[in-house]
């Protein structure tokens, strides 16, 4: 049980055993996160570059600290300001950055394929931080990390995910990842907000809210993602948050589920302040779980995966 | 004699104890700026996040600095580019970064009362970077320290403030703390940036420019605040230069004074050149103080005060 | 043979010994970055700022790099949302930044002098990243490197800079600095982008492109720099691409030269796509020269040379 790949672009190459040793690997950083000195000095020497092709502060955030603790040096590179307006290929500027004797590159592209393509196309490891309508890996990580902690095990459970499915790639990574994981994956939201097919991939499409939450271990809630949507937004604001955001009353049906959201919520919406802050949500631990993944990852892709000290 | 609040919220919460000791600890640090290895491990594997919603160059990278030479490591959240434009709250921005197991946040806001509203509700330390009218607690202290190093004392000295009192948060923490070590403080502006108020909190408010002056161990002149008033300036720059700005013939009157300014200086204008560049000038000094009490600062909230090598 | 200076400004100051000397030690600095661990301890305790009042994403990640492998504290201070915009001088932008113990600037900014005089008015070193149409120091270390590297020596090559040479820092540093290592350098381009002045410094301005090209060891094609012509471009850039741009008839005439380009290129105007990615392109090397190059500056001026480990 290892992970040997050069990158991690998606769920959908990740075989069980290659998820859960990602998984153990970050178990052990969690800890250490919980440490006093938060810093182990595996990556030292090690060049990690968040290359940003689309802005994400948080995401960010959460890849340098993750880089920082595993002692390694983190730059970032906002590709917006860069060359590209000089008229300089992608490519181009991946072989430029890597010709500094690079190790890893963190990418986030609005285009879904573009991280993969760059991954190609460079010697250096290329971790996958969300690629337009693709796949979100970290994401989906950090999400069964979660889950693991806090219902013991995956195998079994039933996760409904609910909301802006076909704009999410947070939704898609976990569409892939999680079946191979014994999990049973159900899904809710608009019509204008689901895939066209019915059950893809063996995933359940659920006719109504009812039924997606009921009996549910998980319900993940998602931000309806505006900026890739038309101006016009079916169903509005206020009937996401009637038909579709996630109430008391309706998490009473599921089976104690713990609430989940990728972030950043929108309370109101598609998830009341009640159900945010209440004790089933693991919101932030969501996101302490994302800078254990993201060192894990970053520990495995830059290493020959010598033992953590 | 010790510091152990959580946060660095304004100087109207600190004790003259208080206060000395932060100075005592910065004292120490400023030592370790002039040594050729300007750096000790004390924060290694703490996190410092300096999270600005409100631009300001240089006092984060005086903050950037600080945390660096004393190992940490050290992020910048630049709020304003982040998910509150994806309608996200505040606390719950806050929320995401303290998940990621981070030690201090560092934070300038636009709004007087966010910065101590954001340490309520996190169990981070809080340093206030300043926020909105209210408070710049470590530009107040740096004052201190620059004027006790200058002058060997604090105790009785005549304090004069003058320009832009009622936008300045620099000025505001002075009020607070200034008189607590036993300093005599006057204010002197024009009449549409002064309190309303006769002599507040037992601080004298001059009626002209020589009675300021006059007597003054210590003048620190302030620019005026225009991102802060109306598009209408009362009096105009160059009235402002005539009638409240400091040169050698005003300076002449004062006890000998040294020159403070909180930077950035409009020479010609709340300051002549002449002045700021004369002997008495320590607005330079000013900037060196303000690392190593930030380092104090930061060495405070971030350890049980273990000893410094 | 050493360097002793307390700045880099440019290569018109630089004696052949001296660039001999930061050759060597780049030389020395290129094998660490061919380590499993890339990073050495020489600048611990010192920081570097890079204060950029021109955007340039490449140049200040690549010096970033080099200071981080140093090990010394890295500040980037981006000086265009700074307090210039509330009034400072530029020196006193310089003296804030100085007074927080800083140690080594490096410094890009739009105007030709603006580096040099900043660097007078500051104890701190001064490298140049760049300044207006004046020099790029770095850019030209780091080309005679990569010739060395790929040639196996400097003295008595053939080198023809090829395209808009009034606009280029990099061709103007080159020409102080080639001809001083015996370089025999050729300059061929439009005569918009020229110098009017015939064989200026003892260097060839040739009449045509097969004599700029016939014999050479070395072409440096370069990028138009529209950014710094009037609105309308004479030559077009299809005119510029047809007469000017090198592609594989052009290079054949040379002798089996290694061809260069300062970055980013403009595939199919200067630089035909398939010269590019030739085995003779040595474009990418360049870039990894660069890390180098700036490694051997910062530490050159930030140490008193104590021996590498």
């Amino acid at each position: 049980m290892s992970y040997s790949r050069k990158d991690l672009i998606g769920m959908i190459d990740l075989s069980k055993e290659e998820i859960l040793h990602l998984l153990d690997t970050a178990e052990k950083f969690r800890e250490i996160n919980h440490r006093d000195v938060k810093k182990v000095p595996t990556l030292k020497g090690k060049t990690v570059v968040n290359l940003f092709f689309e802005n994400s502060t948080r995401t960010r955030t959460s890849f340098e600290i993750a880089g920082k603790r595993l002692s390694a040096d983190t730059v970032n590179f906002s590709a917006s300001a860069s060359s590209t307006a000089k008229g300089e290929t992608l490519i181009d500027t991946v072989h430029n950055i890597e010709a500094m004797s690079t190790d890893i590159f963190v990418v986030r592209h609005a285009y879904s394929g573009a991280v993969k393509f760059i991954a190609e196309n460079t010697k250096a490891s290329v971790v996958n931080a969300g690629d337009g309508l693709n796949e979100h890996p970290t994401q989906s990580l950090l999400d069964m990390l979660t889950i693991k902690q806090h219902k013991g095990r995956l195998e079994g459970l039933n996760v409904a995910i609910i909301g802006d499915i076909t704009h999410s790639r947070v939704a898609r990574s976990n569409i892939w990842a999680m079946p191979r994981l014994g999990i049973n994956l159900r899904l809710f939201g608009p019509k204008t907000m689901l895939p066209l097919c019915t059950d893809p991939f063996g995933v359940k499409i659920c006719g109504n809210m009812e039924e997606a939450v009921e009996g549910a271990d998980v319900i993940m809630t998602l931000r309806i993602q505006r900026e890739r949507q038309g101006k016009l937004l079916i169903p509005s604001v206020k009937e996401y948050a009637r038909y579709f955001g996630l109430n008391a009353a309706r998490l009473r049906l599921s089976n104690n589920a713990i609430v989940m959201h990728p972030g950043p919520i929108n309370r109101g919406v598609e998830i009341s302040s009640e159900i945010a802050d209440c004790g089933q949500s693991v919101i932030l631990p969501q996101v302490e779980s994302g800078v254990a993944v993201r060192m894990a990852v970053l520990y495995t892709l830059g290493t020959g995966q010598r033992g953590i000290e």
